[in-house]
């Protein structure tokens, strides 16, 4: 374990096609110690943010090595492909992927970037720069060739970063809300707020004095909050864990990321909500309007 | 290869989010040696008896090492986590994972328990405890840790096992019969039965000696045999090769993992049945009714 | 890094169910030393041609090793099973699969087979082979063990050979074009061609003097082309990257396999064309006839 030697590899290429195995064996053949841990390839073709979203809940659990990152629409055209060097001594020391906002968040999340190249173009586009760039570059860290050799040195503060998400203003809802866009829908169909206990905290002062909540979808993807369209408000509860919940019953907690998450406990939340990636949810107070009944066997008391 | 070193992992976490990976880079944190071996993480959410039923497929097949299995909708309640040791010397010696069933029937298959340890709980309950509990002790163990350095020693006899799929009653049905459980539908559409070939022996006698044997689909799953519900008797050969099929012919075989199977040549048993896991199934001899013709080009003598 | 030590795995098996770990435990046991890289399971099953595709697009990329691929209709029944020696010495120099044309052509591209020997069958037939034959096999072969010893030769002219998808006559179209079938439609919704840049060449010329172009879908996978059922005609433009099409314009490129590629940015070409693997595509010039608009926003010229 002299050099970083293992490669962290997120993509969105999937697991249907070769091109995840094909990295693999690429990375193998420039780097044969390495090692290479899939973080996981399945975030939606070109999105950008999802895929970053998917590093910074990562990254704090990576031992020392390389992140490999690949969410990429503009592959072959004038974005740059980069190579990142973070400040904190203890986990992934590099980054390398395409500059259009996937590293940055992940890279904050471990001290900043101390240092940053622009890789070299291939003489001809490819539609395939894991393979062709960013994979070698991973496997060229990998083997402890310094960061320098590997491109052109670059500001950090050069680099292009993603919006964020911020919280909505819910002064125009006309009561005490929280409103936040949903960061990610797991398989298990839990839905992780951008938000955090802190903001709830803002709206409703510290979680151990919270009253009945209700929880409201109030816009789709990319839509804006509207009282109109707004579905009715269902009750919600906060809880510590799946296991507090009744069956069918709304939970609110504090998810393994640290982020407020929607559950319910052996079932789908998003499915129940009808939400996904980026629709905008309000959390409100119960006592503010009447409420519709809760499921059956379920007494919301 | 002095300690256990592999890690076998399993889990319900399907392949779109990060959570395998994550698993994968802490046990790598904790354990640098070790190696990780992913069985499969495409068991239905919180299908604990699929995860259980996957397990002892795989388990006689694994050498030395540690298995790892994760199916848990219970996570951060109070059900106990567990690590168990068993007898066998020639496979994975120790089973990481949710007290909940999921375990105990791969652990018989390699000599039974003989040692088990209850997990401390996090002081905060978590929603991921692959990552933050079991994974961690995964680790420890693949790196020589003693099983009993890493929680409270608990009797084999207090852990919970899953009730067995017995094969229904068929005495109700007028004639011989086996009836069975669907335990599995693979990639390929292949139905496994919860029957073994000694099941049918039972019924029909050794499987030389077999006639014209008929498929019926008597319920879905959860469901209970009844005759009215019954769709018709299709005609179903015992083979032992898909290849050995016509097109469009059933086969009745003994499978991989010594279960009885339903199958077609190239094509979906399980979509053909219109059967999924739990489906009970019956087969019959063909003397006892008259059957629809076979499909185009089958000549069913 | 003395013996070949790589296991390169390819498989119609899914990532659902764990025929792919239990290979990979298998492997583990029988070659300890071994590292086993997924170059993919998602090939559509039964589907021989794309998996050998598959593993053409990926050979060229792979060090030293052994290549093991599994898509196997006819496991069990009277198909061979054979183990091969390739030419080229600077990749995977044996190869491991059934015989039934999966092989031959990634072969063919590391300098052709050289060496073949049909693996003994099981005495009882199995309905997995890369379980119980073709993963030990492919263990041995990691572990040094020598190719002759591992089974019958036999003549690498007798090997079954897919039949090659040619390029169609397109004289009876009445004015001059490409028409080839789709190889590949990726998790993009990119569009592979089997033709390459060459052919194109072939019909008008170096591709820096191409003109106007147009596609159309000429027929569903196993049709045959006709004039009738040819939907509309639509532009589509000559590219090096992505990055060069306005939003919904389809363009024409040389991807990373060196196949000629119909494609959009950020989208599905196979959507929007609506074709599979096997479609017929015809590429001509727009000056033959009149086309349809382009999309909004999009001005052709």
């Amino acid at each position: 374990m002299a050099g970083p030697g293992t490669v962290f590899f997120l993509s969105d290429y999937g697991v249907v096609d070769e091109f995840v195995g094909v990295v693999h064996a690429v990375i193998a053949r420039l780097a044969p110690d390495a090692r290479v841990i899939d973080l996981g390839h399945g975030v939606e073709p070109f999105d950008v943010g999802a895929g970053a979203a998917m590093l910074e809940r990562a990254v704090d659990h990576l031992g020392p090595g390389v992140v490999l990152a690949v969410v990429d629409p503009g592959v072959g055209g004038s974005r740059r492909a980069v190579a990142l060097e973070v400040a904190a001594a203890d986990g992934p020391r590099f980054f390398v992927g395409p500059d259009n906002g996937l590293l940055v968040g992940a890279a904050a999340r471990r001290g900043g970037v101390v240092g940053a190249v622009e890789l070299a173009r291939p003489s001809v586009p490819s539609t395939f720069d894991g393979r062709d760039v960013l994979g070698p570059v991973a496997a060229a860290l990998a083997g402890d060739r310094p960061l320098g050799s590997l491109g052109t040195a670059i500001e950090g503060s050069s680099l292009v970063r993603l919006a964020a998400s911020p919280l909505a203003d819910a002064g125009s809802l006309g009561h005490p809300a929280l409103v936040s866009e949903v960061g990610w829908v797991d398989r298990f169909g839990n839905v992780q707020l951008v938000a955090r206990p802190d903001d709830l905290a803002d709206v409703f002062g510290p979680a151990e004095g919270l009253g009945p909540l209700t929880v409201r979808v109030l816009g789709p993807p990319g839509g804006r909050p509207t009282e109109q369209a707004a579905p009715s408000a269902l009750s919600i509860r906060s809880v510590h864990a799946f296991a507090e919940l009744a069956p069918g019953e709304l939970g609110l907690l504090v998810d393994a990321n640290g982020h407020l998450a929607i559950v319910l406990q052996e079932a789908s939340a998003a499915a129940r909500l009808a939400v996904r990636r980026g629709s905008q949810i309000e959390v409100a107070g119960a006592t503010d309007r009447p409420l519709p009944p809760g499921p059956p066997g379920y007494d919301p008391r």
